[in-house]
């Protein structure tokens, strides 16, 4: 059931979901727990820490019940390629240079994941101790949803922010051709009731993800997402768009969109500023030179403050300042083309909670995927599928 | 001489302007020390101490110098307006309480500029001990460019941080109605030569001075800036335009426009998260509660963070990086429709360096003001002009 793009499961609109699934008949629902035992499985068969494998696959498995499937184990592959072909460190000594409310920490070539919960639990730690804490990563691969980070400064009651380089697939306002990552930003806010307020933006107009899906659901590209590499508005067939991008035939706006007149040096200059923390202060890779994860050493920069809301008001007036907030941020009149107005992450956390009773839409080939992987590496198939 | 939207003063392209003067006729250049002579004398009249004065004036005549004179010195009527009338307090206690590498303070209803001077000061002192440090700032005003405080980071070496909430103009994501602030964040970043990196940016498509230099300017506002009370595009005579925002029949829209196809709710969620932290944590009004500056105590709230690149690398190693990264933004090919590919901060750096030269272009209409009120203050005005 479909009300202005937001899709219901149920007639009685109990059950959300925030992803569209092209074809229910491609997909098969599976249970988040048996995904994350497999995920985790996968991963300590090819060499990692079982606790590294539980983050990485806890981040993957988070991803896909929020609805971000462009982020969850569809990337299961790519991992698994960037390690066999040594690309990717399996099991890296993480160092770690802490001074006064910072931290320095060097991924030694891992992946990202794991390194960016203790980057996360040392800005946290510090945040406990000084009311704001700083850890910037260098030498990482791609870490998976950057609001996965940020909610785990939730957890201890704390605002937690994170933020990312990555590969290069967006323009520079007024120029041509892939030099900036999509470089999202997280911000998460604890709230006396759930879902906690979870902003997660890439800093591009959309992360390339909206581009895959669309691909896959044969939609058409708007006008105002990609130019290609004369500088012209590339739209349509978003398989063909997909092509181009990837070939470096056409790259993706930033937020705001072409040239200046809708912020276009706003979203292009806050990726700008995330990359120089993220990539250029914490010694790790930037812009174009951020690599990919099958082919070398990424080189990925990453960055994740904590913040103490005890150092400022107790925790209760928080609560009710927070919780005033929202109240009237539900009160307001909705636009009448929207079907409701939103706190960010909610639609998230709405998609988690069917997720967690339904089991989660894995599409069929990426099922195939994972089958083939287990079987290369001699692991038994935790579940039987007729695909 | 016009280029693709550039001005420059002289042929030779040496003598850039970022603005559009509407009708040079229209304007008198000033010097800026002349003028910031003049502005501080204003406020000391009006019972600020001179320290403070001398700050308010420095922040409006650098907004100037920079182009920006929606934020400069056309703002000391409204200031005086608002002490006039007790809405702002002339010679506020503020008062701080440190702890750890944060502090809190609170402006005692004086205008946001002296307050936010010693704030930010404050976020340097603690980043010079713990490598990070953040001050919230509540019961504040209007503050001018955020860009002001970040660059006070940039001074001492460091990247600055400064974001604040503000008057409600800009409504939510998928809703109707002013309710968010235009609330910009600006981050600054060294460099071993000038320009510093500066990025500042209202989190709305455009600022409100945006649409009130069209109004000046008598352009059209494009289509995607601004809704109604229905929620309809409002475009076409800016004056009209300008008018329905004032008085609550249309809101200008969040960076990445209406709805969520172009990134609507990242400019809104940016926008929500800014004012949790300036407005929410330190105790400040927030959203549609941000009051005006000459009708009642404002209680605006602002965060200013600093931090100290030497906890993570040398400082030589980060200039030559940064220096390198500026240098391949430079050389990026350029969009056929712009002039040139900036850096953030550029254009508010060469507008400065001509204004140094050349003079501050103030509106006449600006100048009555000031000598009027010069009058009413029994000041000696500090130059001859024929009006």
């Amino acid at each position: 059931m479909f009300i202005n793009g937001c899709v219901f499961l149920t007639s009685d609109l109990t059950m959300f979901e925030k992803e569209v699934l092209v074809d229910p008949k491609e997909y098969v629902r599976i249970d988040h727990k048996l995904l994350r035992f497999w995920v985790t499985e996968i991963f300590v068969s090819l060499g990692l820490r079982s606790e590294d494998a539980e983050v990485i696959s806890d981040v993957l498995v988070t991803a896909d019940l929020m609805g971000i499937s462009s982020h969850g184990v569809q990337r299961v592959k790519r991992y698994v390629d960037g390690i066999k072909v040594g690309a990717v460190n399996p099991k890296p000594e993480i160092k770690v240079v802490e001074r006064g409310a910072t931290a320095l920490v060097d991924g030694d070539n891992g992946l990202g994941h794991p390194t960016s919960v203790k980057a996360m639990a040392l800005a946290i730690a510090k945040a406990e101790s000084y009311g704001i804490g700083i850890s910037l990563v260098r030498r990482s691969h791609h870490f998976g949803i950057a609001g996965y980070y940020a909610l785990k400064a939730v957890d201890k009651g704390f605002i937690g922010v994170s933020m990312t380089n990555s590969e290069a697939l967006v323009s520079y306002v007024n120029s041509l051709g892939r030099f900036l990552g999509t470089n999202p930003l997280a911000v998460a806010v604890p709230t006396p009731t759930p879902p906690p307020i979870l902003f997660d933006a890439a800093t591009s107009i959309v992360p390339v993800g909206k581009v895959e899906i669309y691909a896959k659901l044969g939609r058409e590209i708007p006008e105002g997402w990609v130019i290609d590499s004369e500088g012209n508005y590339l739209k349509g067939n978003a398989s063909e768009v997909l092509k181009a991008i990837k070939n470096h035939r056409a790259s993706i706006l930033p937020l705001g969109g072409l040239g200046e007149e809708f912020g276009g040096h706003k979203g292009s200059g806050l990726s700008l500023v995330i990359d120089i923390i993220s990539g250029i202060l914490s010694g790790a890779a930037w812009g174009p030179h951020v690599g990919y994860t099958t082919v070398k050493e990424a080189n990925v920069g990453h960055a994740f403050i904590a913040l103490n809301i005890e150092f400022f008001m107790d925790k209760n007036t928080f609560y009710e300042r927070i919780s005033k907030y929202i109240k009237e941020i539900k009160e307001l009149k909705k636009h009448p083309k929207a079907y409701k107005v939103w706190i960010p992450g909610e639609k998230s956390w709405l998609t988690m909670e069917t997720r967690k009773k339904l089991g989660i839409p894995i599409h069929k080939n990426v099922l195939k995927e994972l089958i083939e992987i287990s079987k290369e590496q001699h692991l038994e198939i935790p579940l039987s599928l007729d695909l």
